[in-house]
């Protein structure tokens, strides 16, 4: 099966609103994910794997419990398993996400913000 | 550890020449990669693993060996594994690559085009 390519700015635009997160493509047991988020997020962590953001457009602060990161388009962070994050935009942000499938968007704590099943785009 | 963020800009600023590639990141078991190419690669495929190719700049033609797809900057392809590829540029691209540990850059064929050990950057 010859692969098609995947065009970021069209799934963004197809995302329904600021704070959407959707699987665009699989890779061996990884999902790539798209995001767009606006915000405060909560705080987690992923107890059992890194989690990779590539931001694609706007401004993430990537708030640690000892230390804040700012990340703009053209930026990668990777984020060790078990380490707590939250990351928080005013603007908003597009990003890439890289995961094992199924890691759960809020890692182990479970909130208003979990989404239990994501989609595809 | 609180990593540090990674800026795609400045890492390609360091390359030597229009061909090359360096590890900026890990992640798990997973390598995370810049490329800077201009030219024709070689056919090759990675019988062991998928290979993924996100384009930050310039233009990259992707062959198959029955289909060709061309690729710009914010755009994604996921090459199954075992599947011949062979990607050409003539103006040049930037792209991130995904790909586990270890994975030489010419799949299971040996060239002059192999490098035995991908360094950091």
């Amino acid at each position: 099966m010859i692969p098609s390519k995947i065009n970021f700015s069209e799934n963004f635009s197809k995302l329904p609103d600021d704070c959407s997160l959707r699987i665009v493509a699989k890779k061996n047991d990884y999902e790539i994910k798209i995001v767009k988020f606006k915000g405060e997020f909560v705080w987690h962590s992923h107890p059992d794997t890194d989690e990779t953001f590539i931001i694609l457009d706007g401004k993430m602060m990537m708030h640690f419990r000892d230390k804040l990161v700012e990340l703009n388009s053209g930026e990668m962070i990777v984020i060790p398993k078990g380490v707590e994050h939250k990351p928080t935009s005013r603007e908003g942000y597009k990003a890439i996400l890289i995961e094992p499938e199924g890691v759960p968007n809020t890692g182990d704590l479970e909130s208003e913000m979990t989404i239990n099943k994501i989609e595809w785009i």
